[in-house]
C-alpha cells in the first residue's frame, strides 16, 4: 500500500533526525527556554521580518489553537470561522471545552472573506438582544484552508481592513503554511502575514518535523502571560528543545520552504496527470492537498492500492477523495499512482 | 405604549402575587426543600402522569437549559438544536460556557425532523474521523419553537424513535409550555411530553409566574445528583419555596392551562384581524407568538403606539415583527392594535 | 418550630411586598432596562458616593460571583480567597465550572490580611516554575465573612494597598453587607467600600429581598460587556424590573439599613443572653449571626424546639451552632430562645 | 555545567533513538492506529498483566491528567488530591481550566492516606448542605510522588478499599513510575498497580523517552469514548506511531525497567555520599529524585557548577534542592557532585 492520507504518514524530514541525533546527550533546561529555541526564535523572527514578534513552541495544533484562542477572547466572545474551519469540524469540540462558541460562517472553499466577517460584525451589534448573543471578536482563518485553496494577498488584506473596522483579532492557522508560501503564483509571504495577522502559527507536524506548531504573536497587546496558557492547554513541551531543534533546522537555511516545494511538485503533477486522464476536481487547489472526483468503480480498484481519505459523496455514482502529499513523497509513487487514475 | 414585545412585560398572575402574600412571613427552610415546593411537586407528578419523575425549580431558562445539559453530557458530547434553538442563539454561549458544542441544524420554522437526528447521528458514526468530532449525544427541541411553531404529536415520536435508535437523549425546552398545551387542535399533552422526553420544562417566568421554571426528568438515569448541578449553574434559588408556591397555585386547579388560554385566544384574535386586513403571516403559528410582515411605513406608525420586538427584515420595504400576548394582555388593547394594522 | 437557620427563611419586607403587588400590572420592557432598575440604580450609586459606577442587579449570589470572576480573570488566573470562602467552599465549584482555581488561604476568623495578600503573590512571582502555577490576580473577601466578623477600616485599606502594590483586583461579596455596615462600632461605610473596592456587591437575598444581589463596578476598567456575562453566567432576570423594584425600595429611604438593625439588635440580644448564661462563644461575631458553643445534652433539647444550623463539632461534648436574625425575627421568638439556652 | 535538575535534560535513550531513525521512512496511519502503537500496547497489557485494559498513549501528562479526569468527572464532582500533588500545583490550573475542583489534602511526604480519603468522603456526605459542595469521586495518587516518596504496596490496597467502600474511582499519575518501580525494597510491581487502579499511567517524557505517556485503563466502566477525550484535550499526536515506537522500545524487552535503575543506582549513590558529608536529607527519598539540606554558603558554591532544582528555604540559613538523576546521568558527574558536596 502507497499511503497519500495525509501529509503525515512518515516520519520527520531526515536533517531534522540528523540534528535530533546529534544533539540527543546534550544537556538542557526544559520547557522551551534553552538555547536551541532562542536561537530557532530568532531564525523565525527574521523570516517573519517582525523583530518584535513573540515565538512560541507548541506541541500541535489543536493545543496552538486552543492555547491562542483562549488567551485572546473573554467569556462571552467567539471566534467567526468558516463552517468548515479545523477549529469548527476536527478538534473534538476543544475551543468549546475552553467555553467559547465557534461562530461559522458558510464557505464553498474552506475562505472566508472580508465582507463576511463585517456583516457578522454589524449583525451583531445591530441585534437588539445583542447581549444575549456571542459576541464575535476574533477572526480565524486557515492558509491554506482545509480545503487547499489559498487566500490572495488582496483578500487577507481585506480582511485586515474588515477587523479593524470592527475592532477584531485576526488569527491564521498555518498548520500547513509551507504549502501555502510555496505555492505556485502566490503573493502572500511570511512577512505579508507578519504584518497582517495579529497572531499565526507556522506549522511542523505537516510539514517535515516529527511534531511542533511555531505561534508567532506579532500583536504586542496579545503577547502578555502566553506561555501559563500554553502550560494549562497541554502545549509546553517538558523536553522543549526537541521543538527548538526541529524549528531551528526548519528556519536556519530554508529547509521549511524545500520541503513544501517538494510536495507542491508533487501535487501539481498528481492534478496535472488527472485532468489529463479526464478527472474532474472537487475543488482547485494549488496546494499539496488535491481532490479529485472519482467515479466508485475506479475508486474500488485504487482503493486496493493506495491509502487516502475519503472526502464526501458527489453524486450517486461518484466520490471525493483527497490526495496528500509531502516531503516524503516519492516521485515513483506519484507516477505509479497517475497510470493507475 | 403598550406593550406586545414578550409575555414577561408584567409582574406575575394576581392569583400567584396573592399567595406570596399570604405565605410571606411564614418560615420555611431553603433551597427547595420546604413544604410548598414538596407540595407544588406532587402536582405537577399528577398533571404529567409521571409518578416517579424527579422535579426541580430553578430561577430560569438558562439554568434550565445549562444545568440539564451539562448534568449529560460528557465533555466530548454536543446537543443537537435547530440552528434558531434558544441555546444555539440566545443565551450568550452559555452551553458552550460549559465546554459543550451546540450542533446546529437547519431549520425554517424553528423544528428539527427525526430525519434530520438519524441523519446527524449516522454522519458523525460513519466519518473515518468520528473520535475528531464533537459526538451528538442529546436532542433538544423547544415547544412551542421560537418561532412560535409547534411539533405534532406524530413528530415527536418520530424524534423520540430516532432517539431511541441512535442512543440519543432528548430534552424540550418548554419555556413556554403552557402555550403549546393550549394551542388550538394539539394533540400533545403534558402526559404525552412526560413519556416521551427523557427531561424537559415547564415554564413559569412566561406563562404567568414572576419567574422559575420546572424541571421534569422521567428517565432515572439522568436524576442522579441533579441538585448539585443546578446549585452550581446557579439555578437554586436560596427562598426557594418562592418557586414551590408559583408552581403551587400554577398547577393546583390548572391556572397554568387557564393562563395559556387567556393568552392563546387573544393570539388568535390577533391573527385573524391581521389576516383579515390582508396581512401576511411569516410563519403561522396558533401560539401566543405572532409573526406579522408589515410594510415599513405602516411599521413607522406602529412604533409610535405599541411596543413588539422587530424580528427581521422580509424584503426591502417590509419588516417581520413578533407580537407576543400573555394572562395579562388586555382585549381592549388587542382591539386597538387590530385597529392599528 | 422557631428557625433560626438563616436569614432567608421569611418571603421579602412588606414594603418590598407591597411595592411589588401595586406595580404588578405595569408594563416595562424585560432584563433590567426598565425605569424601576435605572432608578434603583441612581439610588445605590448616590448611597455609594460613586456616580461613575455600574450598577446591575443580578438574581443570586452565586451568579454575582461568578460573573464578576470570570469577567475579570483570563484563563490562567486565580482568586485569592479565605479557605472558608463562600465560592470556595459553598457553591458547588461554580467558579471552577468556569476555568478557575480559587487559591485558598488559611482562616481562622473568615477574613484575610494585606500581608497573606502580598505573600501569596510574592511566592508566585519568584518561584522558578511560575508559568506553571495559576496566577493570583484577583482578591476575594467577603464582609460580613461567613463568620460573621468583620474587617476593620484600617485592614480593607492595607488589603487595598496590598492589591495596588501587586496589581490585583479587590472584589467584595456583601452578601451580608448590611449587617456589616450597621454593626456596632464599624467605621465601614458604603462610600469606604466603593472607594476601596474595584467591584463589590449588596446583597437583597438575606438582607429583607426575595432575591438578588447589587453588583458595584466602580472600576472602570471592569466595566465593559458585563451585561453578556451576567446574561451567560444565568444572572439576568427576564422580568427585571423586580429587582429593580426591591432594591429602590431597600434604598429609597434607607430601608436596607432599617432591615439591618433589627436583625444586629436581636443578634445582640442572643449573644448578650447567651453570655449572661454562661455559654462561650466560637467566634466573636457583631453581625446577625451568632456562634454559640452548646454542650449536646442541651443540643438535643434545643432541636425540638428551634431551628438552627450545626456549624462544626467543638470537643467530644460539645458543638457549634449557628444562629441567625433577621429583619424577620420576633423579639418574642428571641426572649424565648434566650430563656431556653 | 552539569544539570541535575530534572530527569529531562537530555534527549532519548539511544535504543528508542535508533529505532525512530530506522522508521522514519515507513508510512503508517496517523493518531495511534497504526501496527506500531498496536504492538507497543500488547507489550504493556502483557507488563501489566491487564489482557482487557485500554491502553492509550498520550503527549504528556499534563494533557493525561485532564484527559483522564474530565472522561470521568461530572461537572460537580472533584478530585483528592494530595496539596503538593502536580494537578494541583503544577499544571496552572488545567484541571480546573475543565470545571473541576482540585480536593487538596494535606500531606507532610506527597502521600495521602485511606484514612484521609475515607474522611474527607464522610465529611461531605455528612455535611448538611452537601448538595452545595463539590462532591468527591475521584482520588488522585503520584507514585512515585513529587516528593520522591513512595506508597506501600499495604498502603495502596488500604487506599482501594477506602475507595471501594465509598465509591470512587482510583487514579494514578506514573509520570516518573519506572523510578517507583524499580526503587530499592519496594513491593509495588506493575501487576499490583494495574489490579488496584481504575486508571493510571506510565510515564514516558521522564523515564527515557522523548516525550510520551502511556495510559492504561483497567476499569471497563471507564473505558468508552476515551480518544474523543484525548483528542479534545490536545493529547493526540497526529504521527502517533511515534508514541508507539517509543513505548515499544520501552517495553519489548524491559528497557522501561533498565534505565529506571540506572537513574535509582546513581540516586543512591548521591544519597549515601551526601549522608556520609554529614548533610541532612529532607525526604528520605527511594528514587531518582533526592532531596537535600544544604547550608546556603555551599549552595552558592554549588551553583556555578551544577544545576538543580531551588525546592524551598529549610531554615535561616539552608535551602533544600533536588537533584535528579536519569539512564543519562553520567556516573562521572555524580562523583563530581559528591566530592563537591
Amino acid at each position: 500500500m502507497i499511503l497519500f492520507n495525509s501529509d503525515y504518514t512518515e516520519g520527520a524530514h531526515p536533517a531534522i533526525m540528523q540534528k535530533l541525533m546529534e544533539t540527543n546527550m546534550e544537556q538542557t533546561v526544559g520547557y522551551g527556554e534553552d538555547a536551541y529555541c532562542g536561537q530557532a526564535r530568532e531564525y523565525i523572527k527574521r523570516a517573519c521580518g517582525a523583530p518584535d514578534a513573540a515565538v512560541h513552541f507548541l506541541v500541535g495544533g489543536t493545543q496552538a489553537n486552543t492555547a491562542v484562542i483562549s488567551s485572546i477572547l473573554r467569556p462571552h466572545q467567539g471566534v467567526l470561522s468558516a463552517e468548515s474551519g479545523h477549529i469548527n469540524v476536527h478538534e473534538t469540540g476543544a475551543i468549546e471545552s475552553y467555553g467559547h462558541k465557534v461562530l461559522a460562517l458558510p464557505s464553498e472553499d474552506g475562505k472566508i472573506t472580508a465582507k463576511q466577517v463585517k456583516t457578522a460584525h454589524r449583525e451583531h451589534w445591530k441585534d437588539e438582544s445583542f447581549e444575549h448573543i456571542v459576541q464575535p471578536k476574533l477572526v480565524y482563518i486557515s492558509h491554506p484552508t482545509e480545503m487547499g485553496t489559498l487566500y490572495t494577498l488582496e483578500e487577507l488584506e481585506a480582511i485586515r481592513l474588515a477587523c479593524d473596522e470592527c475592532g477584531l483579532y485576526l488569527f491564521m492557522d498555518g498548520a500547513r503554511l509551507g504549502y501555502g508560501l510555496c505555492a505556485p503564483d502566490t503573493t502572500v509571504t511570511l512577512n505579508a502575514i507578519a504584518a497582517i495577522c495579529d497572531v499565526f502559527y507556522i506549522g511542523g507536524t505537516k510539514v517535515g518535523a516529527l511534531f511542533g506548531e511555531a505561534v508567532v504573536i506579532t500583536n504586542p497587546e496579545l503577547q502578555e502571560d502566553f506561555r501559563y496558557i500554553m502550560k494549562q492547554k497541554g502545549g509546553m513541551l517538558a523536553k522543549g528543545r526537541m521543538l527548538g531543534i526541529q524549528f531551528g533546522e526548519l528556519f536556519r537555511d530554508g529547509l521549511y520552504y524545500d520541503i513544501s516545494r517538494i510536495a507542491i511538485d508533487l501535487a501539481m503533477k498528481i492534478k496535472q496527470g488527472a485532468l489529463k486522464k479526464g478527472y474532474s476536481l472537487f475543488m482547485d487547489s494549488m496546494t499539496n492537498q488535491q481532490f479529485l472526483i472519482v467515479d466508485d468503480a475506479r475508486l474500488a480498484v485504487l482503493k486496493t492500492k493506495y491509502g487516502f481519505t475519503y472526502w464526501q459523496r458527489y453524486d450517486e455514482e461518484h466520490s471525493v477523495i483527497r490526495i496528500c502529499t509531502s516531503w516524503a513523497t516519492r516521485d515513483e509513487d506519484v507516477k505509479k499512482l497517475i497510470s493507475d487514475l
